[in-house]
């Protein structure tokens, strides 16, 4: 059942390349235009057989019925205004970046259609290689709809992630970019420094807790350097509440308090077992 | 190939109940008897053929060869005495706790033979149920011989991990606990206080990342306090260590140095890739 024309996608790295293999395979688009800045990944998505078309230039959008950026916050708000002059005034444009309140007012402005979304999906792994047309199955997409969102866009959007196979939930882009400071960005930033935190000769004695801990600090570090800035003061924000955690467990050690030191423990274990 | 008569494991919980599968598997002991507090634990370890008689009482340690501590430092700190009132002088003592300076330093005064060991293995699950008998196999045991170890001890002890196909590691109890509190009590610390500051209603926008990083939060509460606890010194350290980590973040954040803040994330990415 095709919902979609032409569809084009820039950047087709994993969550760009998960998308396009999940339309392909879902049939829901007539022809899938894959859009990166690297010769390997554009020639890799159509080994791949993600995209009908691969292009190294954004002219390659002209006439698309949909475009989806896949790419980090600030290539998208780069390209965004190159973009609106190759594309109809109709064009449906979405986007998948991790952070969505400047996108959504950048973007909002230049689209006449513009849809802010965020799939939560992916993993510390980056490239098309790692891409998989499952990839958002049963995962959550984050739309970020405003007063001014066009319906009927904000309508295929949503039928795209359903098809795609995720479960949807709206928030508005403020309060998106404060709830994934908390459970994404900062879980980063803990990873990233936690992982620097540890003297390299004492790696050997480590355990898998170690490595479960720091699994997210082997994510692409340009990204998330990316991803972080833009959304600056959510994250500091996000970092002063852990800041006071440590504190609590620093008093506490300090102090001998066993009993404080239990009970700070026991309310994050609770915590972890209610959720998971 | 028996290696010894009677072995007592004091504690047959995660560890203790897989040290006791093992020895039973390999058939290192005549007889393997577990002393636990608690009536379901010590009938659970009966009923699993982990051991051959369970006890509730310390006096079932009685004309062992070999006693294994495995219950958390306190416990071991406060049973220690009275155990020296019930077994042999010529027994082997050793433990599996997870710090070792004040534990080989009392010890080492309790018992001529006793020699400081920290399997590290385990998980955040705990309790007999989850015990195995391979829980070692491939895992790193670091023994803590100090220069009044007995020699034919040591021996047995080291023949003991080798024979439940642990790697073997030797490390100064006081380096040991340094080590510890960066590879394991550091993440522990940093879990909790991350579980701890991601508030409840977010948790349901939370993908695989946050699970990752907090998964050490879901370990036991009161074992980790009374672990951490009985390393106060080398922990504190260690948080003021991750502390100055973060706060280069910060200052990265909040000068929106990029280029910083790439650098930070960057090094400890590579940091983890060579590790993993």
């Amino acid at each position: 059942m095709r919902t979609f024309k032409k569809v084009t996608i820039i950047g087709t790295g994993l969550i760009g390349g998960s998308i396009a293999l999940g339309i392909k395979r879902k049939g829901l688009a007539a022809q899938v235009v894959g859009i990166s800045r690297s010769r390997k990944t554009a020639s890799l998505a159509r080994k791949m057989r993600a995209v009908d078309l691969s292009s190294r230039s954004l002219t390659a959008a002209k006439g698309s019925e949909l475009v989806i950026f896949a790419a980090p916050p600030a290539v998208i708000l780069k390209l965004a205004p190159r973009l609106s002059k190759i594309i109809g005034r109709d064009c449906i444009v979405t986007d998948a970046a991790s952070t969505k309140e400047e996108i959504v007012n950048k973007l909002g402005g230049i689209f006449k259609n513009f849809v802010g979304a965020h799939p939560l999906a992916g993993s510390e792994k980056k490239g098309i290689n790692n891409a998989t047309a499952g990839m958002f199955e049963d995962a959550l997409c984050i739309l970020t709809p405003v007063p001014k969102t066009n319906p009927a866009a904000f309508s295929k959007v949503k039928k795209l992630w359903v098809s795609l196979g995720s479960r949807l939930a709206f928030l508005s882009p403020s309060l998106h970019d404060k709830i994934l400071s908390f459970v994404s960005h900062l879980p980063h930033i803990v990873s990233f420094s936690l992982m620097e935190s540890i003297p390299s000769q004492y790696l050997k004695f480590a355990a898998s807790g170690l490595k479960d801990a720091t699994r997210l600090a082997a994510s692409d570090p340009q990204l998330w350097q990316e991803i972080i800035l833009s959304n600056k003061d959510n994250a500091l924000s996000a970092i002063a509440i852990l800041e006071k955690s440590l504190s609590k467990v620093k008093s506490a050690l300090k102090k001998k308090d066993a009993v404080a030191l239990a009970r700070i423990f026991k309310s994050a274990s609770c915590k972890r077992e209610a959720w998971a």
